[in-house]
């Protein structure tokens, strides 16, 4: 099911030499600085309940492409707090599992089966049984615990995605656990800076008695959210996540900026008003970064909940976010002109609009000091998706101007399963300039190893540990 | 001149699973669900006159390029109902056919010369006449005759593309014919819900008569609509097709609508009141498509008779329409609240801004139920505009998302090369997959029958016969 | 360091197709119709003066990769008159070689370092004094006098750009000299024509002195500018150049268009009427273009000098010019509707907004005779870039609706390396299609060609000498 040169260049040169820069990196350990995974799995270390709940419910990949195709939510446990039927759900995914043909989830998946449970054939109605009883009980054993995993992953790091008002406690907790396996918060500001966030203004209330200030004036606000984020650094975390609708910035002066919030924080603030006041606090967030070091990452672009009906009935997250033409030349100016030359200062740009990998992101992270680019995003994180952004960023950012891989996923089983295609695509890519003669291999094993390892470990400040 | 390998990967192994996909699927029959041929070149079954007024004078893909280059369009007899001298033209086209070279033209209509007119050496001045002569003279036989050439070509349902006033006199003789041609009308409402189309107030006072409704009100407007969709349907129609400069969409209040409709009958409108109206009337389209069981079509995003010069001198359709950027995910919104989530209506969504396919289209199609993704379309109807397409859409969309090929065209000869071309880049897509290990052979044996024939006969809605 | 292959398809078959292509155009002269190099080289004939300021200083594509890197342009010598000590920057720059990788930059350099000067180890710390003492050496010698380089380029033309207030005497020397070197001026009238100009007022104000015009009056303005068309025309130049924010073109009344300008000139203008001079004056040079032959190229959509503090220290260009999204098909429009049918303009279409090829820009020039296309430019002018071209104008342009490579380059040594980059991917792109059965062999060696020289000759006119 998994032929060992997948995702290699199928003319035999290239795939040789993508095979030896391969196996060159195959076994570097993960670095995973973004995602979604959760710290109480690994804090608590309790087994995964059921092959449903793990793979189908959380997994919006899997699920939206079931719904697009006319498969209820609800027949698939979506929105239910505990799965009752896993074994029916099981089989509707097995039956329409020829759906996912040619899509990244399935490649993915396929890892997943082969790699960790050892299943050898296709997944379809009418293995749907083996594969149920097959995963299930792997999963009741203790090699299948979230810590056994993390270990057999060779993970090195990995980060989670944190509300401010999160109270980390099972990050403390595993802290002072004493297991060896790290996993760090990441700063996600977006409840208490984006006024349309659901509760900004009970969450700015909680912000304050968390921090003991007056969140109500801009001042105590400020203040508080500089000791959130010490709060996260000293459990480890090096960066900061913001994932607003647009990449717009703005550089008021102190005087507007506390109007504004005051605005803001009475309700009274207009659509624009909030869009100016979440560029304001990208500004702001850049000036804290560079005070204590947190890598600023930007993730724009998404239209959230675009299916009302859904979102209304389910809630958010439910595969009904959808990309949107994003503009980062104009938007990251003001932030750009206050702090573009700061070279201790790192904000990585992440995009779901393709068309400005060429055009407006890879010449900003070509030029300022302070701009790096993230890996190919979400609806990208895929072989073409990937390839696109190599092919379309390098000649002009070069490598180095490129921060790694992300595996962004909350289906913890997927992520060696995402870094290998990375890593596949990576050599694939690399394979054809030395088989073009644009770049000598020798050059491409050293570019190899940092585009797996130490350019990830550099940008996200992975190697200076706290 | 047509080289049996031509369009596949020129990697060997890649290639040799092409040429396998392919030899399996070439000769299903072809179904054509959208294109602009006319019923009555089948309903009379006329010969075709000579080879400037079949291949030139129709083409607008042909002339435009010629003009482009510094050809008179008068001198291609465009503009002209009959052509003087077609051997006149024939000579300045067979002199310029160098400039097709790298065009899908070329490649369609090599076909057309080689498969059926049995021509072998390459047109160009010297072989002008030849080419003439030959096709002059089969042209004149019965083999050549409409009828006998949709047999030849193994169609087997071909639409065409009506206003909603047409009488589809030519479709009520080919159904009482006897004749077991499928020539299928397709709702093209443009003339009477597109306020800027040409003679719109006269068209509703046509529709009125035709449907004895009062079409000076909202409501006897729309239950007109209704009267001559039905009359469609009752002739095989299975879809209708609306081709609007934008997607937008809106989902006003009858009290709303009524009163908009009031202003756009009175002239009153302003261009955003217009636009407005066409949004207006897509929803209310989507709506009786859930009654009556139509599929729709949306090609929006073309800016017509850009050249205003040549438009006023020689009307539209003269290869001055021009793309532009299109939003899809605002656009959409209004409908989609609506009617999204319906699993009975089923809405085909083309373009021609590639940058929508991964950012808007596949996520889009990759989630809400009624939505689907046409082929590549007009400008992108190439291989390399096919290509791009699969490699953009299918990692978030999948396969079954889309619904096979349309050819599109009023060139009733390209259409076997048309099929041919798209057939042979789906496999050459296919192959590429199974190359890499992406995709198991067996797999994608099925995937290129449904990307051939399945995916179209369904999503047509062809198989549920009325 | 220079493969023999390099650039060709890693596949054999059509490796061998690009190769046996590439050979027979290998030789070919070069025309480099727009570019940046000075006539005062040619004219003076003095040797250059060392590595650092030949091949650092004066590219923005070598200083801002190191500067994204954290390297301070002053480190690099940029923004000195003369530089201090070229060995310490050419160790940086040796140092920092590796950032390259994968970049056109490394391509073009190794090239240089190469073909030029029998370098043959790879530039890195411990070769960068050997790089520095070897070009130092040679750049003393006759062989690398700047009339010796380009005879040894084998370049038949060399456009350069001026202001139309230089007084091209460095072009009237060469005319004069007895050369046989071609150096042509190029008519760049922004200074002249873009109110935010630095010195818009003063440049109008010595071109009425120049041409001994009344530029303060519309009429005067205009007979001022034929004036010093004329002036170019006299020393060979062929074709203006237009270096505009966006592609905006207007047609305004005579009145209107006074009125304008008087506005423009009183410094009165806002923002949209200063867009709206640029894109009148658009027009007008057009009409111009009409009388005295000269061929238009336009060049929009960068915004220039986005990093503010950068600006204030160093000035304009110093790599921090981006890309922005940008239409041409209803920015164009007012001037097409006027002159794009006229057979004897040719107006030369660029973009850095790779999503118009395929959407607006073929479409656009594969209709209009006065369009045509130019290659892909600045970020793009690399293989990957060029391919992308290629591949998304030529199936709805073909190939004579372009015009050939350009190297729009002030780094000298770095032409014939771009030329044989520009013909190394054209040849692979047209084996490709040989492989792939899309274009006959024999076909591709006429087309190799044209794309190689024939095409720049005509749409440049460059054989039509005064």
């Amino acid at each position: 099911m998994l032929h060992p040169d997948r995702l290699f260049p199928s003319d035999p040169a290239a795939r040789s030499i993508a095979k030896r820069l391969y196996h060159s990196i195959a076994n570097l350990p993960i670095l995973s600085p973004h995602g979604h995974t959760e710290a109480r799995w690994f804090a608590e270390n309790h087994p995964f309940a059921d092959p449903a709940s793990l793979f189908i419910q959380p997994d919006h990949y899997v699920f939206r492409m079931l719904y697009s195709q006319g498969v209820p939510l609800e027949h698939l446990g979506i929105g239910q707090k505990k799965i009752e039927n896993p074994r029916a759900i099981w089989r509707i995914f097995a039956e329409n599992y020829y759906l996912f043909r040619g899509t990244p989830t399935r490649i993915w998946l396929d890892y997943a089966f082969h790699e960790l449970f050892g299943l050898e054939k296709p997944l379809n109605i009418s293995t749907a049984d083996l594969y149920f009883d097959t995963i299930s009980a792997a999963l009741a054993t203790t090699e299948f615990l979230p810590r056994a995993l993390y270990e057999r992953f060779h993970i090195e790091v990995l980060a989670t995605t944190d509300s401010p008002l999160d109270d980390l406690q099972y990050h403390r907790q595993l802290k002072n656990s004493g297991w060896k396996g790290r996993v760090l918060p990441t700063f996600r500001p977006d409840p208490v800076v984006d006024p349309d966030f659901e509760g900004f203004a009970a969450n700015l209330a909680t912000l304050g008695e968390q921090t003991r200030q007056d969140t109500t004036t801009w001042m105590g606000y400020l203040t508080a959210l500089r000791a959130a984020r010490e709060r996260f650094r000293a459990l480890g975390c090096t960066a900061t996540d913001h994932g607003h609708p647009t990449a717009a910035t703005a550089d008021l002066d102190a005087q507007a900026a506390a109007k504004l919030f005051t605005c803001v924080l009475a309700g009274a603030a207009s659509a624009a008003d909030k869009e100016l006041f979440r560029a304001q606090m990208l500004t702001e967030m850049a000036a804290m970064s560079l005070d204590d070091g947190l890598v600023m990452q930007l993730h724009p672009g998404s239209l959230r909940n675009h299916n009302t009906q859904l979102y209304q009935r389910l809630g958010r997250d439910k595969g009904a976010d959808i990309p949107t033409r994003t503009d980062y030349v104009h938007a990251l100016q003001p932030l750009l002109t206050r702090f573009g030359n700061e070279r201790d200062l790192t904000i990585i740009l992440f995009t779901l609009d393709e068309s400005t990998y060429s055009r407006e992101l890879a010449p900003l992270a070509g030029h300022y000091p302070c701009l790096k680019l993230g890996p190919a995003w979400w609806f990208h994180d895929s072989p073409e998706g990937m390839l696109r952004f190599r092919e379309s960023v390098t000649e002009t950012a070069g490598f180095y101007n490129t921060v790694g891989f992300n595996d962004d996923t909350r289906a913890f089983l997927s992520i060696p399963a995402r870094h290998d295609v990375a890593r596949r695509v990576d050599c694939a890519y690399l394979a054809r300039l030395v088989a073009d003669h644009r770049l000598e291999e020798d050059e491409a094993y050293e570019v190899a190893i940092d585009l797996t390892y130490r350019l990830a470990a550099s940008a996200y400040r992975l190697t200076e540990r706290p």
